[in-house]
């Protein structure tokens, strides 16, 4: 048998509804009920379209502007730790396992669904599962995979929680094998053999003396990193080795392509006698897009000084779609994933009120700052 | 029930007793059938005492001469591989597990034992249990911790199969690991921490620049080893690691003690940052005193030029007793542990006939080379 539908309220302020929310749960794999939810609560809103592909839900205006932007959010949940249900205390604080990474930013897109019925750019509303777990289970992979015409848009915010301020695009992680030569030999009899350790020497000089660069990038300053991860070697006690990895790490600003990350990390070891360098594992980055006028306006209306991202997050997945994206919603990133997580109530619902200035035209508050 | 009691007649030539004797199977760990048998037939000698600690025996003349020298030979053998029993071919080869390694040498312990009665030398013959496993169960090791005074001599000759060439002395190896120190962080952030891994650099550096010393030790010329055979560093394919370890392996030629081993590769790596040095294991080196008078009337009675013993044998147990040590046997060391294992008789046969004529003041053949 079905269980119930659960009924969410799109009257409740975005507080109200975030504990709401966080009192449906949703531990990543177990995201139905909630979408379900989700997509009963948008089906009953005339001006938007909404279509559903596994625990993904995707809600449209289709009202013709020359904009679209797309407000996104995953709906999964770390695992519970003896912080469901939520609870709010007396200094309007909503405490509780996701409250702030992130049913207080799908509180707000919902509330933005509900109550915005003719906003002055079209706007997609997606809602997607499986975020913190394995990148291939992730849901916003998956609908770029089976419909990327669903997230079409000229700019994205990530409601993911950031303390309120805007954090732009994303940089780049790069994996690579690099493999030493050698030759085994017994070690009482060395000079018959070739160290591959020994010939790892050049590379960790390299890597020892490497100056990353710091690129500004629509007024964001990224941090790139070149650093092996990982260093394996060794045969047997008493054997020359005939084989030695390094792994590196290159961690790369939004304006270099993958192409361009792989033949830099190439280049910095030319005449290292590296025998083989193989890609591990690769995820480019994403552009900040702040010069783009449907940015711009999103920084009026939210105010503050965006911050580069330096790790690597979903917003990538919009840049390969050619989206360029940020990530701003309430709550704490340092309170994510831990039992006290929580949120100021406070924070979401001027998050809620800046986002829909953005997208009524009304003029940004006083002062507007995250 | 104890297993009756095998017989050995002494009487038989040395190729038809080594063919005796890997006719009793011996793998390490099962020497006691042989070590009695090996007992009995000596404690027939009335010119020998007899001592047995384990399935270790020793037998010595008490002739008073003003020297004494030790011939020595292990019991066991690597596994059996359908090579028992032996078998001769029409070339006079014998085939069988541990033909050369070296029941051939311990054929021709015995029948020196029970033909040279009145030896211008002292002898002390041992045979010994455990040489092809681990260390802590080798019976000249218990032999030199339980009775020290059993192995007492000015020379001594282990019957290993050297391909009838005299190895002199061997080299010490020692395997310690060095630490180098990092401070963990994401490697999106990697300014936040310090890389272990980078910090080996110095390290390999001076491992692939050094220049290992040839030094030339009563003749013969020894070749020293530095090596790295193990690194290893990395937390996660995201973390800046916090710690890596080179295991770095020092043949060294005796002319160096143990102490000035370990203090030389402290030297080699002053000023490389590293955070540990940790001793492995250690296994100092023998020197070959070949220049004392019992060692030269042996290379005079073998024959042949010395070559040294790059890798670490029990010649060095003998040595850290005091007592300077060669190895010379039958049998090709390259055909050692193989299925295929065999010995010319003719070479049991020189071989025994020098050891006699260098036990007998016997005038050395014409020619002599192993």
């Amino acid at each position: 048998m079905e269980p119930p539908l659960l009924d969410l309220d799109l009257g409740l302020d975005a507080a109200e509804l975030t504990a709401r929310l966080v009192d449906i749960p949703s531990v990543s794999g177990s995201e139905k009920p909630l979408a379900d939810a989700v997509e009963s609560a948008l089906r009953a809103l005339p001006w938007l379209r909404v279509d559903r592909h596994g625990n993904n839900v995707v809600a449209r205006t289709a009202l013709g502007r020359p904009e679209r932007v797309v407000l996104a959010g995953h709906l999964d949940t770390v695992p519970i730790a003896g912080n469901v249900p939520s609870r709010r205390d007396a200094d309007g604080v909503l405490w509780g396992c996701g409250s702030g990474d992130m049913k207080a930013g799908v509180a707000v897109q919902l509330r933005i669904a509900a109550t915005v019925h003719r906003p002055d750019r079209d706007v997609t509303f997606v809602f997607y599962d499986n975020e913190e777990v394995e990148a291939e289970r992730n849901g916003l992979g998956h609908l770029a995979a089976a419909h990327p015409d669903w997230l079409a848009g000229d700019f994205a915010v990530l409601l993911e929680p950031t303390g309120g301020e805007v954090e732009g695009g994303c940089q780049g992680t790069l994996r690579m094998l690099l493999r030493l030569p050698g030759q085994r030999a017994h070690s009482a009899r060395s000079w018959m053999g070739g160290n591959a350790i020994h010939a790892a020497a050049p590379v960790l000089a390299r890597l020892a003396g490497y100056r990353p660069r710091r690129p500004v990038i629509d007024g964001l300053e990224y941090r790139e990193g070149l650093n092996a991860v990982r260093i394996e070697g060794g045969v047997a006690g008493n054997v020359i080795p005939d084989e030695c990895t390094v792994t590196v790490n290159y961690r790369y600003a939004p304006d270099r392509s993958a192409e361009e990350a792989v033949a830099h990390v190439r280049e910095v070891f030319d005449g290292c006698g590296v025998a083989a360098f193989v890609v591990d594992d690769h995820s480019p980055g994403a552009l900040p897009g702040l010069s783009h006028p449907a940015a711009r306006a999103f920084m009026a209306a939210v105010g503050g000084l965006p911050r580069p991202k330096f790790g690597w997050t979903d917003v990538s997945r919009f840049s390969a779609l050619g989206v360029p994206a940020v990530n701003y919603g309430p709550g704490d990133p340092d309170l994510a994933h831990r039992r006290d997580e929580r949120v100021d109530t406070a924070v979401i619902l001027r998050c809620e009120e800046r986002l829909r200035g953005w997208l009524t035209g009304a003029e940004p508050p006083e002062g507007a700052a995250g």
